[in-house]
């Protein structure tokens, strides 16, 4: 069942989160890096980050988090899916797909219709399943020197 | 010079913006969609798009659109260049260049070192410029089927 | 065991081949190119593609098709995988790394040791295991319109 | 005028040459790299490399390397557009379109309709041709790791 992160989401939701940093090579975020996430989500601002998450019957298999950010050409603006993740013992039974589900509905609710993500050109098994929920554009990402 | 977009720039900035539109084939947009873009750029709202010109001398050369959004990672969120457009007599003369240093500048004075944008892989002149000023990232973006 | 294809190996050798043949959207292809092709590779022509399997106690669970060719950078030319193939019953069980390796073993003893092949970009079990016995190249392939 | 390469060339084709080695990062090449390109190209054997060059009245403005290799896929092979290359001060007047126009050419009296070559993701300003000339494929190139 996908459903928003609540507050006693926090431990589960920490698990799936620092799982997430350590795939991308962040596995050494400290504590105060997730404190601040979870409360950025609970504040449930909505020019912030909103959290989904996937209940099976009580243990999260997954999560999500998104944004609403202003488009100069449209007026109500897109939908920033910007994290994805799935436990590793729960890969290949549908939870990022149901997750996405769940973010093209939040957004169908904010009448947001344009969702979109970023995503490494070789992530296989993401873009396995992207290409069937979604579709890739000619668009790469450039940005600042650090 | 670059300089901020000004009430003043409205004439010049949308011979521009067109520009720009038809260079993605929206050659027909209605004057409205002019008139609401340039609106919220004189806004000045911290959360919505800022506008940069390059003036010569009174004449606009190039413009570009950005706007800070939330980043889930980052506290201070990143900057995304939306726009970025040379009049086609004035390529090749490092306008592009400016404005993106302009914006660069501006995402400094917010405090927002993260600056990105999107463009199409084939986007040849573009990539030249953007592979000199900034660098090329693995991320590809995908969006939902409309 | 990887080993070179033989004359009896007519049968499983086609049930294979026309698999990769379906694979990419050729699964009507008339006899005559399968005759063409064994007749080819049973030629045992240095010039023209040679033809590995690999033997699971007498069934075929997979081939690979390679020829070397010219290059005028290297005296020795270069080694072309053309054709790569695992039998939908047998996926990961290291059925293709071991047909690469065995071209890379032919191309060794054939004084080779360059050895390339192409893929399409989202071809994202293959190159799951690409990214690991080989290195992806910035080339993309063009060819003439037909 | 586009004509095939001869004898008396070797001087201007060995400064085209070394250009194009340059830009690959190979300025610093033996003399013998290019006595033993010359010498198989000369050789006129129909399975190696044909040279092609763009002679503007006598001085050699591009150059052009080709060669017909097998397919198993296709009776009549394949031609590969291996090297192309225009002098730095003749760029911008049409010689490397019509360079591969010549292999075209060359490849419709030998009956092989099918040319293709390979570039980098990154070469701009070849790809801006290339799209015009030929089509671009999916196909990315893998080695074996050296």
């Amino acid at each position: 069942m996908i459903r928003e992160l609540r507050e006693s989401d926090r431990e589960g939701w920490q698990r799936l989160y620092r799982g997430y940093q350590e795939f991308y090579g962040y596995g050494d975020r400290a504590a105060a890096f997730y404190d601040k996430a979870f409360a950025r989500l609970m504040a449930r601002d909505a020019r912030d980050f909103h959290g989904l998450v996937h209940d099976d019957g009580g243990r999260l298999l997954g999560l999500t988090h998104y944004v609403f950010h202003p488009n100069l050409w449209r007026d109500e603006g897109v939908c920033y899916l910007q994290d994805l993740y799935t436990a590793a013992e729960a890969r290949g039974r549908g939870v990022a797909r149901a997750l996405i589900q769940g973010v093209y509905d939040a957004a169908d609710r904010a009448g947001v219709p344009n969702v979109y993500w970023l995503t490494a050109e070789d992530n296989y098994p993401g873009r396995m399943l992207y290409d069937r929920v979604a579709q890739r554009t000619p668009f790469i990402r450039y940005m600042r020197k650090p």
